[in-house]
């Protein structure tokens, strides 16, 4: 039995029942961002600092959640904040060519060997956004694959098999949906049996080489190795995204360890520090294709950057916090370490009845029912009884000052320490199932 | 004659040329967002305050560009500054429903009164994406109707007939552009001649109050009341994009003062105080559909926030500017009055060969030509002598210490004096055309 923790979470959140319900009357749901609301209200944050999100009845929790698995050093660091504060007293916002956006691309274009030229744009949905638009540029093709619970943020060009049932239409209101394909993750001989029923219009196949917001699933290094064979020989673009996965695991991407050569690959999050960040990076011949210079409407394509591309505070953000990693390299195998022994140890405190699916410093639980034993794909995730893991993070909220955003994965950071991932082992065990 | 003044642009930005070399191997066209290149290369900057921008080679430039008219306080103004320092220190990303939205909130929903329900999102581009989505999900159609020159951001669901010659497409590799109809702009008669065609089809209309991109071309009321009143009738979402109009001429938006009632209005640039941020908002019972709680996924509008969408930075560096607006609106006087003297004078200056565009602070200088006499839509204003207008702006740049990106409108913020507008009238008279 599962005892319900709601009269515990009500009874220590007060003040944020009275601020949330403010926030209910002003925005959508209550929120920015769906994910962001959980029954009976999400608590409102007060402040944050290293591993700890505070709220505004004082109540404090080891985050890992961590923005959106951004904060990779934790809730404002000192080697990023001391930058980030110069740079605000110098202006946080120019519209032009600054010295820090070159700073930054210096470090990225070093440890990222495809990033030949780089794009930066203000958010993860607009990077694939651009990746999906130059693809179909170079290729004259308009089909985009992508995988069955891949996430590339809400653009229009990739809103199509995200949430379980992957077959039925994400939304009302979509219209481009014929043009996207999905393929099964991790299943070679079904993904290029669908590829090749569509391989004249095929534009690119976009993925992520550990699926997140899907469940938290690493790719077979296969898989991806013979998507990418099947991408060359038909000249569609090979895309990574690795808006997740991108400085998280190793100083640089994640693709060059499966020895990959992707044509353009997408960043955020880490790279930008905590600050609005979306990158679009790739080999100079298909980069080129955005300069707009000396080129006719048709030929080129009209990739953006936006009012907020390169400003000076998500550059400084990202060049502090990318220079602090690569100053520290220990910190990867520290909290690389640290995600292997959650995963191991949370398997153990549940003694089969889950599995904990991940890579490094990310992890997540999944209930398995339904006769899943294992999750390479989204599909076995989405069987698996998501309304207990809800239910599980939520008794760590309530219970254990321990925040995972109920329902999905956790990524350690710099600022958490082994005693922390044994407070989640002993609140699992707490947790009756 | 015009005078040739690359010779002094040179001399005076040798380390701009450097680091801009830099910046043109790492960077597509050595930028992150196109319009930001001119010819030899823009310059590099190294801090702003105030009026100013300064470049690496210490030239001091009164801007007009003003952080794509985002930074109506002018660059790091001290109400913003000193409260984003203090939320700095706090941290710049919680990833979490905070208090620092809600306030943000409860000042936009009072100035703006459509704004029964808030969605914040990353970009302008990310806000005028969901606009059309949820207009296509509340009316079950698909078609979206903007204006001739209408600029609202790179997304795939708007980027048709935005520059000369609109009946091209604006790039390769876009999918959707049957589904987006083009209208003339303050001409009623020929739009709802071709709205009616497209009627049963038509999901919504979007237009910015003043062209921005398009040229700084205030639309005529009637025009708009116009459109608003067909798409009542045809139960087609009328959305304003006030992105770039709103709390730019007032406190609020501009539709209220042309007695307008839209069902979505879009926000960003000045809302953000200079930090990343994109506003939906609009009438409650449209907004909800976005409201993903409890619904089948086709029921609902898949509307987003995204990994940034209000972070306390953005939405403590806006509230800081609204309130500041708010508690000073002789602000709005000051910088309405400059805006109108600058199109007088510099109308004068140029005796009869211009036009200059614009509404309160925003103005904008057309070199006539091809018999065109006035500019009410883009179409003419792509006529006039675009190649003469970026040669003064660069002149500018180059011997005046003034700043328009070239080609661009310019924005006057409460840092700018009357003085300031002078120079430019004077910087005028000495271009010769």
């Amino acid at each position: 039995m599962v005892l319900d923790y709601t009269k515990e979470y009500k009874k220590k959140t007060k003040t944020s029942a009275k601020l949330f319900s403010k926030s209910a009357k002003l925005h959508v749901n209550g929120v920015s961002h769906n994910i962001r609301f959980y029954e009976p209200y999400p608590f409102v944050v007060k402040k944050s600092a290293g591993k700890n999100l505070v709220d505004v009845d004082s109540n404090k929790y080891t985050d890992y959640w961590m923005g959106h698995w951004a904060l990779i050093l934790g809730h404002g660091p000192k080697a990023v904040k001391q930058n980030l504060e110069k740079q605000i007293k110098k202006s946080w916002m120019y519209g032009t060519v600054n010295e820090q956006t070159i700073q930054l691309s210096e470090l990225i274009s070093k440890a990222v060997p495809v990033a030949e030229k780089i794009r930066y744009v203000t958010s993860g949905t607009e990077a694939t956004m651009y990746a999906v638009r130059l693809a179909r540029s170079v290729s004259g093709r308009k089909v985009i694959a992508k995988i069955d619970g891949g996430w590339h943020g809400y653009t229009s060009d990739l809103l199509k098999s995200v949430n379980w049932p992957f077959s039925e239409s994400e939304s009302s209101g979509v219209v481009n949906e014929e043009q996207i394909v999905s393929i099964p993750y991790n299943d070679l001989e079904k993904s290029l049996s669908i590829l090749k029923k569509y391989s004249k219009d095929l534009a690119g196949v976009i993925i992520e080489p550990v699926l997140g917001g899907g469940g938290c699933i690493p790719a077979d290094p296969d898989y991806l190795k013979g998507i990418q064979e099947f991408c060359k020989k038909n000249n569609s673009l090979f895309i990574l995204d690795e808006i997740v996965t991108g400085f998280r695991f190793r100083f640089g991407c994640i693709y060059p360890t499966m020895k990959l050569d992707p044509d353009i690959v997408t960043l955020g999050k880490i790279v930008g520090g905590g600050m609005a960040i979306g990158v679009m990076c790739g080999k100079k011949e298909i980069m080129e294709i955005a300069d707009t210079t000396g080129k006719k409407k048709s030929e080129r394509s009209y990739v953006g950057g936006g009012t907020f591309s390169a400003n000076p505070a998500s550059m400084v953000a990202g060049f502090s916090t990318l220079n602090h990693l690569k100053s520290k390299k220990s910190i990867y195998s520290k909290i690389n370490e640290l995600g292997k022994f959650a995963r191991k140890e949370i398997g153990n405190v549940f003694d089969g009845k889950v599995a904990v699916t991940g890579k490094g410093s990310l992890f997540m639980t999944h209930f398995l029912k339904d006769g899943i034993t294992e999750i390479t794909n989204s599909s076995q995730a989405a069987k698996c009884d998501v309304g207990l893991l809800t239910k599980y993070h939520f008794k760590m909220i309530s219970h254990d000052g321990i925040f995972f955003l109920p329902g999905k994965l956790g990524a350690i950071s710099d600022e958490h320490s082994k005693e922390d991932v044994k407070k989640i082992i002993k609140a699992s065990g707490d947790f009756i199932c």
